[in-house]
């Protein structure tokens, strides 16, 4: 309690970016709760500040609704297909102007919608993405980034790229079945019938692995145990990236098959690389850039920013780790998290100030879920009341 | 992460005054916790800073224990009898300078200790209590602190000052049994053998109710039934402690019934102050004085206290409260709990600028209370990195 408070600081600048909460907030929810707290301590203090917000995301699941969310957009909805052929209806979103869309792959090809059913990792395909391409491209977007993560299928994306209008053949001209396990009788592509639009569009795939396509750190060996794959499925997936990436490579000159990142999501990078002009961007970068996140990091003396759990993967990709990278070196980043799993040298080492959990005592991980935005905006007040005491 | 850290400001003064985390660890263990944290926190923000600690306690359980962590002495202990007259051995404590004991009464008086047997609610006595003092007055001391928190019995002290050598008679001349029980039967009291160094020495008694002696809101009326009193027994010991008041009247013209804090713990302060001179603290401030706690908060920038749990109760003549209410007004107050409970309003309206749960995700008790310590040091190294952000 400062009686003697300055009143000639000038206004203290603090950005709100934080990931969703799985399972207990989204990344919108978790930003205005922030806020909230924020707000509450900078009144006590009888300082002026100026709050930004941010919904953040990683690339990852729950990108599409945070990026909507810092758009202030809805979702837009298409009748597609999920990764084993059935119908469903997917979401993709488009930027306040219209320009660029995006597309979070796994609501058309992604694992938890088709784990009711054995897994398919042989048949599982992209091709249900593909409508929502198509939609996107209809509705004039000239930029489309595809978050591609929690797939099911190991299919190098030839799915996708068929329903955009190519045709995968085998040695005597038919059509291949759909699916990664028919891709080792791949002779030919032919992408006469591709939508031209899809070849001129910009495309930003979001992509956290340096994964090849092929080999022992192929798409197929390294995530298709994951999907369901047996040690002879993931062989006979090997083989067929590796058919698709020598197709790829007669027919355009370009060699895929040990690109770094051409291994995510079963591939599905590869089509898209082979025929279009593709660029991987790391999932917190590619959001930070169509959300032009440095614009309000890069006047921030305080970056709050959060996520479920903060823990040693949480360095390696994610929001909390992009958020310190998009930021200036001299702000102060703080994490509120539901659980904090460093050490303080570990936030040291990691250029992190500092970081709470939202517990406000013994608590079970229902309880917290049960009352995340509440705790979230006590915890931010403290936090913020700490951080602004005697400035 | 500030680059361009200031290095000409002044070393900021923090004062680390927690009470114990109760059941999880002691207020010398809560404190050298804070103060690990704390120093990591500067080390971390590249600034000089002061740090001193003072396990604190508000005159209740656990008082001894961290008064003496803070003098750094060790207990001396005494045979006695318990609140039913079975040999215990009890501890009290002297200053570094010897002139001050102090004495928790209910390691000889106390609660818990007879609990493996049914109550005794008339029958229970603070006799045991006297081998203490006479311990304290044989080594010399000249002050005599008396923590008075916790007690099984209803003997208006009576006990007590029968161990220092009083006599307490019906009206046949015959000695009253022990208890409160027999105080109905109370004619006179023969103060002739008692210790002549117990009415010279000053007697301080920490005492945080303001219930009178007798009546309603009497010792008997309010604390008896948690004693194991029946409502038959209630009106036999309220009737004996007025007994008690009228005699010590009659013989000293001291009108003790109505004096506000007379039946705290059973009316223990009565008899003493019926025939010594006695003054009344609360709890917290006793513990400030025998400390010179304000020596130490009358310096400091950042004040860092704390206790298991931080609630409404923490803001009425808890250690939070006495260490807010001894802290300048211009320091910053900021509570380290095992729990917290307050509102950010509550916080605001306490004086209190920021409350942190020392949970780090979801934990039951017992998980939290494994932990206390390393809990402790991290919480408190966050909170005290976030104060020194930039400064």
């Amino acid at each position: 309690m400062s009686l003697d408070q300055p009143h000639d600081l000038p206004p203290l600048s603090i950005a709100i970016v934080p990931d969703s909460f799985k399972g207990s907030a989204g990344a919108g929810a978790v930003a205005r709760s922030m806020a909230r707290g924020a707000s509450a301590a900078a009144a006590a203090a009888g300082r002026e500040v100026l709050i930004s917000t941010l919904p953040f995301a990683d690339g990852g699941e729950g990108t599409l609704d945070a990026v909507l969310d810092a758009w202030d957009m809805t979702a837009h909805s298409v009748p597609t297909t999920d990764a084993l052929g059935r119908p469903i209806t997917a979401r993709f979103g488009f930027s306040p102007d219209g320009a660029t869309a995006i597309i979070e792959a796994a609501e058309a090809n992604g694992l938890p919608a088709v784990s009711d059913v054995p897994l398919q990792p042989l048949e599982a395909t992209t091709f249900g993405i593909g409508a929502l391409i198509t939609a996107a491209l209809n509705a004039g977007a000239t930029e489309i980034v595809l978050c591609i993560g929690g797939s099911a299928t190991t299919d190098g994306g030839t799915g996708l790229l068929r329903a955009l209008g190519a045709r995968f053949l085998d040695v005597d001209g038919h059509e291949l079945p759909a699916g990664g396990g028919s891709l080792e009788k791949l002779d030919s592509i032919n992408i006469a019938g591709v939508d031209p639009r899809a070849r001129a569009v910009s495309w930003k795939i979001a992509c956290d692995v340096t994964n090849p396509l092929v080999g022992e750190r192929g798409a197929a060996a390294v995530f298709g145990p994951q999907k369901g794959a047996s040690e002879t499925d993931v062989d006979v997936l090997d083989v067929g990236l590796r058919r698709l990436a020598t197709v790829i490579s007669d027919l355009t000159g370009r060699q895929l098959d040990e690109v770094p990142g051409m291994g995510a999501a079963g591939g599905l990078p590869a089509s898209l690389a082979g025929f279009c002009e593709v660029e991987l961007v790391p999932g917190w970068e590619l959001v930070a850039q169509i959300l032009n996140a440095r614009d309000i990091l890069g006047n921030a003396d305080l970056v709050l920013t959060g996520e479920g759990r903060l823990d040693s993967q949480s360095l390696n990709g994610k929001v909390v780790n992009g958020v310190r990278l998009a930021s200036r070196p001299e702000s102060d980043v703080i994490v509120i998290a539901g659980s904090v799993q460093l050490s303080p040298e570990e936030l040291s080492g990691a250029g992190i100030l500092a970081a709470y959990s939202i517990a406000q005592g013994p608590a079970t991980l229902a309880e917290l879920s049960e009352e995340t935005e509440e705790l979230i905006a006590r915890t931010s007040y403290s936090v913020v009341r700490t951080y602004l005491a005697n400035r």
